[in-house]
Order: C-alpha cells, then sequence, then structure tokens
C-alpha cells in the first residue's frame, strides 16, 4: 500500500477502504510518510469529502492508533462531555460537578487552549496548587472516591491525530468535517467513556459558522458512535456570542464558581443544565429531560455541586478556598471599566475575534510555547438584543498594562455591532441529535 | 503574504494575485516555505483549477525565478521544440539536424529520460564520447559555427519548477493541467528561444490520456506564449502507441540515424516533418506548410541532414562514425525474438506499460540515481491496424539477462490487445493550435 496510490484515489474522489485507512493512519501515527504526502492527502479530504463510511473507518483507526484508556475499574456508566470550542465555554466546569453529585461519576480528560478558544485545564491550573497531569491509576482512584477528576491525556491517545491535527492547522485543512469529526471522536472513544454528550457550537465563534454544516457535523459525529456501540448525544448551541459573560482563564473559573454558588444565571447556566440533563440520561440516571433537570437543579440549590467542584480541586492539589474566595484567583495588574459611548440595541458579534483578543491579551498562547497569564481576560455583560446606553459598561477589562487594555478594548469595539432597530436575541441552542434522529428547538 | 492565507485562498477556488503567486513561486524556488504547505497548495490547485491569467502569472513568475538564457548572440530567430513526453519518441533527434540543414538555428536544451518517458539527453549519451554538459559560451559558439547544438540547462534555469516538480512526483499533482503548462513554459521560455514548437502528446502513453484534455493542454501554452510575446504553434499528436518502432537509448539513436539516411519511414519520420515545417514557418524560413516540407524533403534526400547530426556529434566529443556504422552503438548481452503467437488485427497499446517495461529492462530510472543501460530495450514493428500472424514478429528483445527478457516479453504482451476484426489506424496527429485558432485533422 504507497502513499501515492491512496492520494491517487482520493483526489480522483474516490472512497478509501479499510487497508487504505489503516495504512494512511498507521504512517501518520509511526511518522512513516513525509509531511507533504499527508498535507495532500489531507487537502484532497479536505476538496473531496468522505463518505460517512469512510469517516467512520478513519475515527475507529485513529482511536487504536495509540493508547485506549481503561475505565472499567469504575462503577456505572461512565459520561464524558465535550465542547467543538468556544468563547467563554467554561460548562465543563459548571456541569460536571452537578452530574458528579447526581451519582454519575466524571471521568474526563480535558484540553488546553487553542487559537481563539480556551480550554478547561489551563483554566483549572488557574487555581492554586492545582494539578492536572495525574497518572490513570491515581485518576480512577479520584473518581471511585469522589466520583470526579477532570484531568490531561494519559498515555499516548491517538497519536495519529496529533500528527494530522498539527498539519491541518498549518495547510489549512482544518474546517473538513471528516476531519473534525474523526479527529474529535478519536479522542474520546481513546478516552474510556461508555457514552459521550458532544456540545456542538455554531456561529461566529466556532468552527462551523452556519448551522447547517454545524448539525451536518453533529450528525457525522453521532453516526460514528453508533458504529463504534457508543450512545452519543450532540447539542448543537449558539456561539453567536460568548458562552458565560467571563473570557479568560481565571475569569471563567469564577464564572463557574459564580454559577454553582446560584449567583449567577444565564446562557451559561441553562447550557450547562442542558448537556447535564443529557448525560444523565445517557448514564440511565435520569429517564425524561424533566426529571434530570430536576436533579440538577436540586443539586445545585441544595449546594452540592459547588461542593463536588470543592473536593476535586482539593484531590487534584489545589486550594479549596477559592470555591468560596473568588479573590484567591490571580488578579490582573489593572482593571479598567469600559463604557457603551452610545446607545442602541446589540446586535453582532465576532465571537472569533473576541477570543483573540483575550488571546492577545495573554490569556491563550499564540505558539505552543507561550505562557498563559491566568489573570487576564474580560467581562462581558452585555448579550445580543440587549438595550444598552451609552453609560452602561461594554466590558471590564483585566489587563497586564494600559496598552493590553488599549489594544483590546479596540478590537472588543471593533467586534460588537450596535443597531438602532430592536434584535432577537438568539435561541441557546438549536438541536439535538441523537442516533434516532434530531429535534430542533 | 502567510503561506497559510495563499493555500485558503486557493482552497475556495479563490485566484490568485500577482503578489501571491510571487510569493509562492518565490517560496518554491528558496525553499523558504515547508514541503507540506507546499503540497498542500499544489493539490488545492489540482484540484479547483486555475484560471488562464493565473496560469500565465504562475509560468512567468517561474521563469525568472532562476537564470534566463541569452541566445541573442546567434543570429536568426532561434526556434525550440518540446514534446510532453512519449514512447519511442526520438524526433528531437531527426528534426534538429533537418531543421539546422534548412539554416535555421537549433540551440536547445533538452531533458532526461522520466518515469516511463525517454530523454534526449539519454539517448545522445549512448554515443561514445558524447558531451551534453556544454558550458553556455561554448554551447552558443557551437550553433554560431555549425547552426546546432543540443546539450541539458546551463545554469539554473526555473529552480521553482525543480522543487514543485519533484514535489507533484511524489503527491500525485502531476495531472493538473496549470501545473503542467507551467511547468513546461516557464522552462522553455528560461532557455531563451525566441519560438517554440510544442508536440502534445495524447493517448495512452502520454501525460493527458484524452484528446480533448490534450488540446486545453496545447491551447493553455499557446495562450502563456502569447502573453509572453512568444509565438507558439503546438500540435497535438497520438501518443496511443510508440511514435517510432524503437524504444530505448541506444535503439532509438538507431532509429532517428534510419530514418536521416532514408532508410525508414513511417511515423516517426512524418511526425519529424510535420513539427520541423512549424518550426520552420515560425523562423519564417518558409510561408507554407507545403513550402516547408518541401525543404525539410530536401535535406532529408540529400543527406544534409544525415550531416548535420554528424558535425553536431563531432562538436561535442561524440563518435560521429556511428552516423554510417550504427553497430557501433552498445549491443545487449541478448538479443531475442518474439513471435505473436496468434493471428489477428493489432487494436490497441497501453503505451504507458510499453514504457515502463523498458524502464524495467534498464532503459530509464526507477529512482534519480540509477545508471541507465544504452543498449537495452525493444523494437516493436507492429502498429494499431496491422494484421498479424501466428510467425510475425510481436517484439525484438534486447535485455541484459534472460530473466530481463522473460519480464519484459509479458509485460509487452499485456500490453497489446489484438482483435480478431479490423481496426482502423489511429491518425498521426489531431490538431495544430496557434494564436489565432485550432486547425483539426
Amino acid at each position: 500500500m504507497h502513499m501515492i496510490d491512496i492520494i491517487t484515489k482520493k483526489k480522483l474522489g474516490g472512497e478509501l477502504n479499510e487497508q487504505e485507512i489503516e495504512a494512511f493512519v498507521d504512517a501518520a501515527a509511526h511518522n512513516t510518510a513525509p509531511d507533504y504526502q499527508l498535507a495532500a492527502l489531507l487537502m484532497a479530504i479536505r476538496l473531496n469529502g468522505m463518505t460517512p463510511e469512510e469517516t467512520t473507518r478513519l475515527t475507529l483507526a485513529m482511536t487504536h492508533s495509540g493508547d485506549v484508556a481503561d475505565l472499567s475499574a469504575i462503577p456505572g456508566v461512565k459520561v464524558d462531555k465535550h465542547s467543538t470550542g468556544g468563547v467563554g465555554d467554561t460548562a465543563t466546569l459548571v456541569v460536571a460537578p452537578l452530574v458528579a453529585a447526581c451519582g454519575v461519576p466524571v471521568a474526563k480528560m480535558s484540553g488546553r487552549g487553542l487559537g481563539h478558544t480556551g480550554g478547561t485545564l489551563d483554566k483549572l491550573e488557574s487555581i492554586s496548587g492545582m494539578r492536572v497531569d495525574l497518572e490513570e491509576e491515581r485518576f480512577i482512584r479520584q473518581v471511585q472516591e469522589i466520583g470526579i477528576a477532570v484531568i490531561g491525556q494519559t498515555g499516548s491517545l491517538a497519536p495519529a491525530d496529533k500528527t494530522l491535527y498539527a498539519l491541518r492547522d498549518v495547510t489549512s485543512t482544518v474546517d473538513s468535517l471528516p476531519l473534525i469529526a474523526s479527529s474529535i471522536m478519536s479522542k474520546k472513544l481513546a478516552s474510556g467513556a461508555d457514552a459521550i454528550v458532544l456540545d456542538v457550537k455554531t456561529g461566529s465563534g466556532a468552527i462551523m459558522h452556519t448551522l447547517e454544516g454545524s448539525i451536518e457535523l453533529a450528525q457525522a459525529m453521532v453516526r460514528i458512535g453508533a458504529l463504534a456501540h457508543k450512545p452519543v448525544t450532540a447539542v448543537v448551541t449558539g456561539m453567536e456570542q460568548p458562552l458565560g459573560t467571563h473570557v479568560g482563564n481565571a475569569l471563567e473559573v469564577k464564572d463557574a464558581i459564580d454559577v454553582l454558588r446560584g449567583r449567577t444565571k444565564g446562557a451559561l447556566l441553562e447550557v450547562s443544565l442542558l448537556l447535564g440533563s443529557h448525560m444523565l440520561m445517557l448514564a440511565n440516571r435520569a429517564a425524561t429531560q424533566e426529571e434530570a433537570r430536576a436533579l440538577l437543579t436540586e443539586a445545585l440549590e441544595s449546594g452540592r455541586g459547588l461542593e463536588k467542584l470543592r473536593q476535586m480541586i482539593a484531590a487534584q492539589g489545589g486550594d479549596p478556598r477559592v470555591c468560596d474566595d473568588v479573590g484567591l484567583l490571580p488578579q490582573p495588574a489593572l482593571r479598567r471599566t469600559v463604557r457603551v459611548g452610545h446607545g442602541g440595541y446589540v446586535a453582532e458579534m465576532d465571537t472569533t475575534a473576541l477570543g483573540l483578543a483575550a488571546q492577545a491579551m495573554g490569556a491563550g498562547r499564540m505558539k505552543k510555547t507561550d505562557v498563559i497569564d491566568p489573570s487576564v481576560g474580560f467581562v462581558l455583560p452585555v448579550r445580543i438584543g440587549d438595550r444598552v446606553g451609552p453609560e452602561d459598561t461594554l466590558c471590564e477589562l483585566y489587563a497586564r498594562s494600559e496598552a493590553d487594555a488599549e489594544s483590546a478594548e479596540q478590537a472588543i469595539r471593533a467586534a460588537i455591532r450596535f443597531s438602532d432597530t430592536p434584535v432577537e436575541r438568539p435561541p441557546l441552542w438549536y438541536a439535538v441529535v441523537t442516533k434516532d434522529g434530531m429535534i430542533r428547538n
């Protein structure tokens, strides 16, 4: 099986069979094919697509290109949750404690921030002492003991995906549905969960900007799950604007704690309850949305959700007192309130640009070796559809310097469009896809 | 100008502007972009195509990525001739001496064999002592003195093409019309000729298998010539079967000499006269095809064509006696005559497979560092449409060993299909394309 023949077949629009997919994935995992051949094949896949069967083959081959975590020592149905990446999207830090507080074990491997999107591991590390690099054995023991752990990948999960992901980033082949679906699902399948809830974002801050593209991606991943015998529910949620009002690492931890303390309502809570209810249903902890929502609400209101987060932080070496005093989180050199300056309705946001503004402030990495500043970012209280006046707060900047604050203000202003006439609020979610079909909102 | 933005634009089907093309070609010429980015862009070009303007921009940028030969010291109109590559295609060794014998200077830079196709330089080197690596000054002096020289590239012509050509070969992006057209034309424009006759092959042994594809390629190259202010005539000729009856390096030199001695008629002579007549017309040596053909025929019949070849061989250090005694060319270890073995009409040939059979015998290189055996190859007297009987010769093998002969016989038999019913002979040429339009045969 020569790489050149595989490239030729895909170039001519053919469907790669199991042997060809295996050869491609094997070459990516073991670096036995030159990057330029992988790059040419990735572009051919981007432009000629893949059939559902091909995408599934690719996913399964990538899943088995490295270690597959074994979580069988943890009793119960382990449900994972994954977001395709958003801005101000700290739902994991809300939903994981709530679900765990409902008695469903959460053994979750998360990722780092990438481009304009934040990463759960980076957020957790803004808590003093917090460790996310637990070994598999300790990870499993922690879940056995307290029902929750959120860490980085253990072992070498889906090494083929690592090679291809890095190459896609520099060859303009990120925006390919089969490549996105197989990348996400191979890592999720390799991380050992029994069932998966996917949060597929759509809109200006999402990997897929259009609703139809997002739904297609959701359907592709659900189909892969079905063929891999793992129940998958995909919820398509809005990313026309940041999910929470806080963008930045410590700021998003604060946002999650505020939600778990019952202080903050809104989109972050609502989407967390939606994702969480699907997790409880996949874990057979609840039969209906209503039942699941009642359980989660009870966990929230009783404080058991916050308590679960506190336990997890303590178990992973972090300072659990942040749950009661968010002032213990890293503080920025400088805070500045920016006013709207004129009146009108918030009409549209370039959410990717907002994420990049936070990245430029130091909340994300421009290159892999950059060190994140956990204290920086911004709070954006306005939401699409809000009517605002000149003296209202547009955003509150948490910056390292005046110059950073200045650039961030300009970038944020440029990313938000106002209108003189009323603007409809976008829905929080658009569709729920399971193997049985789709429900639209 | 970032490579990733250029890749993205082409991926989305956009047209690259002059700056973007320059940045791409510059990166290829100076190896300042990683191969994987060039590979991704090449695949995007292969799948999304290029407009005529883009292809011309690419060609001119590649032309000027290195040295451009200056042939102005040679008086008269210098007409180059280039074939897109065929099997048994030794037309250069027939047409160059005939055209030179008509008083039109031939200052030609040729190439090496590639894949299933032979190369003029490899053929010339089968003549004892023959040198093809002359320096530019000596090359020009030779043309001034005797009116003809055929050598390898001097200086660094179109270095961007060298990088891209090597990469296309291993990324399955050879079969792209804009990439083929720009690769050929950039080298031709850089080699300094005033006008160019292109022999665009079509059929089973050609880079373009379909007639329409070949015509499109011819038109693209003529258009580039017009925009670069160089008159170009493209003749689309048949490559459904080898052009000459001889395939292999010394064998093709023998074939050319036999034609120039008036001993062999047939397709090789006819196509040579056709190409030569267009060369004489572009050089303003003849006003019509008929006039040109009469001049070339006179040069052939008088022996002045053969004399020109003899002079060139002597001037480049070769043994000119081969022109009178082809037995002085390298001889193979073994010769074997293969009979047809059954009756019927020759219906079809896989000419690429025939070329690869010769390559496998040692007539071509599998990899760059392979050393060619000038003595090997085969004579294939049968042509499509011929009626043959069991005792007729299918081919005569010139091999290094019994094992080589055995494999070659099998490959050649597999590449030729016979029919019980009469088969029409394919035409020698299909179309002539100039900037003024196309004449179909």
